[in-house]
């Protein structure tokens, strides 16, 4: 035995230095063991591609792999950031999902995704022992877009039992994702449940609709994958007009016209015909990511007779058109601030402190103008979806109060 | 005009030598124009790889693509049968999906799909102006496996309104797909919305649930996408048991009584509770495509006293365990044919007629056997989601009559 015990140790040293196991990420496909999480946040990532001369990991940054004697390239990042990210491989100039992982759409594609986890005491988006409601998948005609439209709808648990009706939050995902996202990459649904079975949250249906909405005509290519089409080299003189396809246009050209139209014309009456609303401006609120946010302000800042509460998580209208101008911006609507916040019952504001001051910046403008607003950071996320997770944990127990 | 008129004949029989349009897969992302297919269903795929050696379509056959000056490999495949195909990329050895596709999980990972359009006049899983019902994603904790597990449930168009109870037909997916595959790829809320509408089918509940079932510490390899995790060398002599794993194991192993239990003891049960559910065997259907055909051999015939219609579509109990006996098969439940044809109402036996003549044959056994059933043969179609669509138009229409 006085030999086998400092083998044992130098065995447990050794393991010791990689720093603990590597877990498979929860969003794998069923039996992949890669990519992996360390207790730390780095992650490792594998492909098999025996015959590519160059594989890289994009993951936020660029890893480049490394080719193993079978065939199998392989990475291990440095600490990635808690919360959901998506990823992606190129391989030897083909950008691809990882057929390891499930994928998520965005960016105008299914991308691969992985979830770093939050230490365990943070549960506010897992499955837990609490009651649960549902996610409703519901087809619509719209009559404005002259085409079929999908939105899904949570309702919550005691909504089949109780009978009665219940506010409306309508929840809009970022650029280049649909209306999946916030129950899929969101988890807007564990979060409500959470939420309401510790009665920090009024029970709501949520809506989660999709930000595509092109009349017939209108350019839609906005929310495509720009990637995917670069910007076409300009084409040799004397090309007839429409020869070629015009270049995806930026996020410039948005304007949210066509959404609001649809939501005001098609969605919300179809929702308060389907589902068990309370009427009126008091029960209606609306909230959305990156550019969702944008429309939720396009949206609500015009139509304040229709909704009192209003969420932009990394996204708002603080800079659009320039600088902000209590007096002038979003028609002047900012103009009365006691008018404004008569109306207005939460004006909520979220970021990740990683993503700049933009937020914290608009936030302190509109107090300066009066308007009460609230202003939420996620401490040390980026432009990224475990942001909008804590900002709808932090804004739905405020809402319908 | 003279002159004009044959010019403008010549540019005709110019585009006519393309054979028409060829038009956007329904099932890509916004804004992507390949893969396309023309009207005598070729598909073009193209994908952009400036770097890559070789590219492979993987689509039922394999096709080499060919890489322009521009780095975008490109091929124009033989005419495909019509309706949904998995199809798949080898870039340098890569398999991955097109990312100008959106992916379907089959196969065990996130494929990408390709819809063959059938004529303009075949129109029962399209979205018609038809009321249409809804399809719900429910959480429920599963005491026999101890995990959450997700189901997604069809309500019918007057589920809200009418108030009143319904059958419930559970409708499983096949081998390497789950609980979103009937939703998905087969459309299945469309085709009973069309068939409900036309007063074709009675009005019910449909749900998907998904087949992987295992206890803790069962093996559930057996539903993995095994062709990531080949089957590895045998280890080198004198290697200790348990030093790496095992090899995923083949169909085989499937007993299917996991998930059978677990359906009994869990599922049927919220179900149950949750929906307004008609009770008893005679509003109590279950179907399945594949391996989920498989499951509902298994599951029925061990429990008549709890269904009364049995749909396999591409699966069944006919080939397992060496030739049918009707005395001795499925422990002798068919042995006493009178008494099961009093019991049950429904036997559907459905298959693609490329598929060969399993089903067939094992539809003539049973009728030889004195066994009342039906048999379905799709036209043209394989071991595809076209052949299981077809199977459950025919196959709803025949319950809870």
């Amino acid at each position: 035995m006085r030999f086998l015990l400092p083998l044992f140790l130098v065995g447990g040293l050794c393991s010791g230095q990689g720093a603990g196991e590597c877990k498979p990420n929860s969003l794998n496909i069923p039996g992949a063991k890669h990519p992996c999480v360390y207790p730390d946040g780095r992650a490792e990532f594998r492909l098999t591609a025996p015959d590519a001369q160059k594989v890289q990991l994009r993951v936020g940054k660029n890893f480049d792999m490394v080719k193993g004697g079978d065939g199998v390239w392989s990475v291990t990042t440095t600490p990635l950031v808690v919360g959901f990210h998506y990823y992606t491989f190129a391989v030897d100039g083909a950008n691809v999902a990882d057929p390891a992982s499930r994928t998520f759409f965005g960016s105008g594609w299914d991308n691969s995704g992985i979830e770093i986890p939050e230490p365990p005491e943070v549960d506010y988006y897992a499955h837990k022992n609490v009651p649960h409601g549902q996610v409703s998948q519901r087809w619509y005609y719209s009559t404005v877009t002259a085409k079929w439209r999908r939105c899904y709808v949570y309702t919550p648990p005691d909504y089949d039992a109780a009978k009665k009706r219940y506010p409306v939050l309508y929840l809009m995902h970022g650029w280049g994702e649909n209306e999946q996202g916030w129950h899929t990459q969101g988890r807007a649904d564990l979060i409500l449940d959470n939420l309401i079975a510790e009665k920090k949250a009024v029970p709501m249906i949520i809506v989660m609709d999709n930000l595509n909405a092109a009349k017939p005509g209108e350019d839609a290519t906005i929310f495509s994958a720009r990637w995917m089409w670069p910007q076409p080299p300009p084409p040799p003189a004397g090309t007839p007009a429409g020869a070629r396809p015009a270049a995806p246009r930026g996020l410039a050209g948005f304007t949210g016209a066509t959404f609001t139209e649809m939501m005001l014309t098609d969605l919300a009456p179809m929702i308060e015909k389907t589902y068990r609303v309370l009427p009126g401006r008091e029960h209606r609120a609306m909230a959305g990511l990156s550019m969702g946010g944008m429309q939720t302000f396009l949206t609500t800042l015009s139509n304040l007779d229709k909704f009192a509460y209003i969420g932009g998580f990394s996204g708002s209208s603080g800079g659009r058109g320039g600088a902000f101008d209590p007096k002038t911006s979003n028609n002047g609507v900012f103009a009365d601030s006691a008018a404004f916040n008569k109306k207005v019952k939460v004006l909520f504001l979220g970021i990740g402190s990683v993503e700049g001051p933009g937020a914290k910046n608009f936030s302190e403008a509109l107090t300066k103008a009066g308007i009460r607003n609230t202003y939420f950071e996620s401490p040390g996320t980026a432009h990224e979806w475990l942001t909008w997770r804590r900002c709808l944990n932090d804004f739905a127990p405020r809402l319908f109060r």
